[in-house]
């Protein structure tokens, strides 16, 4: 506890911030655009096996043919179709080839070359007797079935040719891909790089979990709830640390996270207390601090050192997390090369009333019935924001809205 | 190249064999039965910031109230209500309290304490005067908006009470799961431990992704992609060995792959060729290896060391994914705590013909008009299979099947 200092003006001090409140919009272009350059990002070689779930950079062409050679599709007897015209037919076994490297080998009229499924076809054989249709004694094989030229025979690229495209740029690598990466003989693959985000939370108040409280602590859940969410979005999240309110301890971590990320996400300091680190840092170094018509997350920041860009989101735990989603998560999903998460239209499953002026982020969670608000607007419902499966988003101008009213929600 | 040796029926010879064709559902049950044992298995405990995408293995509770204090919503004035019964008024600020670590104070009637946002609400106080409604000077606060008792007080455990299910025991930890196991102070959380599986491709015709090949070698694509679909539905995949034809490798790497997995999965060596390296070693050992009247995959193994449940499925690259995908994926995420995916009715978007007496299952793509199968039934097909959404699932007796009929398919 200490007397009170400077008292409530003294953060309109700074020539550089703006106190407007914007819109939810305008703030979303001002982060769109600060983002932005994230977007042009050089790509990742990654071993095909470690590939799964990352963003092709570019198309992926076959180098080779597949199959790679001529080869039997079963187990049986290499033959020329025309031995088999009348059956059985007793053909001379001058060999066997099996999967495998091999020398070639030349059938003639009469011969037959015993083959396992995979093997070469031996030159001048045009069809494949399945062994099930055969039997052998000394040296002999009967064939008791007719087959056509190319039965049981695969073609050397008849699944894929060389320079097909077999995985398109901005595709998400799943496990089908692996597998034709692989077959092609790929070692590795260009995909997106994932961008780097480091994570910075502040507050004396921060205890690390697992940790005794004194009292007046909390925990700290926004570095690992913010870090969880960057991952879940195609980030590469490079450090998540936590400053007190102490500005020199604050400009250290920062300077870190600005040297080793390309996108640094700090939490709390940004709003109107007395010892509001974040701010009372990056503004006077051109960072600009504002309010945001919205509940949830009125108070934000952005700023940029070195050309790193800097997001600074309020420290309630539903504000910090409602802030990711709404200004961030589609410009980080952007710069990963993931799809954007977009809002969508379902009714309402009850009446809602709302603020005039400010636009409300409610938990909701979607039923039978349309959506239902599962907490009020308040800014520290942890526990509600894990239940939810949207957010509801109620316009600025909207005071009441009834049961069945069409509303616009975002998933989480 | 070898002269053939013992003739086609030289596998016939192991009395542990049964050669009767079995449909898909005998096959399926009896690997069901094989891996039910994998459902019981120890839970693993994880940091929560290494929570994300793993399946909470029992119901986690909260530990502590949240908010785990009486603090303020705002940052501005903490107050008596009734002190505010007339406003303007003024009151004696007898001290700040910050969010952190603090003494407790007490408020007298006549007196207010300015506090920030999350800061611990004074004993006596019973409403905040946001900031935004005071004014301050020598002092003494002028509030000039008149408050409820209860307003912009967070009252201890208005989100949360001690012994609140915060996540399910069954659900996949997600980002807004993992921010409230941290705000309660949680550091680890259970989770079900990932099936550890590994695998074995066998081979001489096999090259490791990126070598030269000699004529007959081939890509070895299994291993990688086996991998692929493993990890994707929830296994930890412990080791990817190559393995020659050759009897004692093959024996060497399965030793050491039955010491180090719960569940072993090789490809390959399983047929009716003259070189089948996983039917030679394990027949004699108790392994059952016979045909499945399908089409990809025919030929399946299954075995039993040490306890170990071993797969043993074709080689052909589509013969194994789709072994896989039919036999094993749901019974590997059912150990993994994951739902299992299920086969949905389609309309076909043209019609097919199948064969008798084999269950087909065709690479398909879902478009507008329904499925359309884009292979035919070849099981060297992968490039096919990188481009399908789903496998057309044709029954046994099935030979023809106009546009417009209802089949199953199973998504990929």
């Amino acid at each position: 506890m200490t007397t009170p200092s400077a008292g409530p003006n003294r953060v309109a001090d700074s020539g550089r911030e703006h106190r407007r409140a914007v819109s939810v919009e305008e703030h979303t272009e001002l982060v769109a655009s600060l983002l932005a350059p994230l977007r042009i990002r050089p790509a990742d070689s990654v071993a095909v096996g470690d590939a799964l779930g990352r963003v092709a950079a570019s198309d992926v062409c076959a180098p080779v043919d597949l199959p790679l050679f001529r080869n039997s599709q079963m187990d049986g007897y290499a033959v020329l179709a025309s031995d088999l015209a009348r059956v059985p037919a007793s053909l001379r076994v001058i060999g066997t080839v099996a999967a495998g490297p091999s020398d070639r080998i030349h059938l003639e009229a009469g011969t037959a070359v015993k083959i396992m499924t995979g093997a070469p076809m031996p030159e001048n054989a045009d069809a494949v007797a399945p062994i099930e249709n055969t039997t052998y004694d000394g040296g002999v094989v009967t064939v008791t079935v007719a087959r056509r030229a190319g039965e049981y025979v695969r073609e050397q690229g008849s699944d894929i040719t060389t320079g097909t495209v077999m995985v398109q740029a901005g595709e998400i690598i799943e496990p089908r891909h692996i597998a034709v990466l692989a077959a092609v003989g790929l070692s590795h693959v260009q995909v997106l790089s994932r961008p780097k985000v480091a994570v910075i939370t502040t507050g004396a108040e921060l205890v690390a979990a697992g940790s005794p409280l004194r009292p007046g602590q909390i925990y700290d859940s926004n570095g690992v709830a913010l870090a969880a969410h960057l991952r879940a979005n195609g980030a590469d999240v490079v450090a998540v640390h936590r400053s007190s309110d102490d500005a020199d301890e604050f400009r250290r971590i920062l300077s870190d996270a600005v040297a080793a990320a390309e996108l640094v996400i700090t939490s709390g300091g940004v709003s109107m207390g007395d010892f509001e680190v974040v701010k009372d840092v990056l503004a006077p170094m051109g960072g600009h601090f504002g309010s945001v018509r919205m509940q949830p997350g009125g108070p934000q920041g952005t700023a940029t050192i070195d050309g790193v860009p800097i997001l600074d989101f309020p420290g309630n735990p539903v504000s910090t997390v409602v802030s990711f989603i709404v200004f961030a998560r589609n410009a980080v999903r952007e710069a990963a090369g993931l799809d954007a998460i977009e809002s969508r239209s379902v009714p309402l499953a009850h009446s809602i009333t709302s603020i005039a002026g400010k636009r409300q982020l409610l938990r909701g969670k979607l039923g039978d019935d349309g959506v239902a608000a599962i907490a009020g607007p308040g800014s520290h419902l942890v526990a509600a924001m894990a239940w939810a499966d949207v957010l509801i988003d109620i316009p600025e101008d909207t005071t009441e809205l009834d049961a069945g009213t069409e509303i616009q929600v975002i998933p989480l």
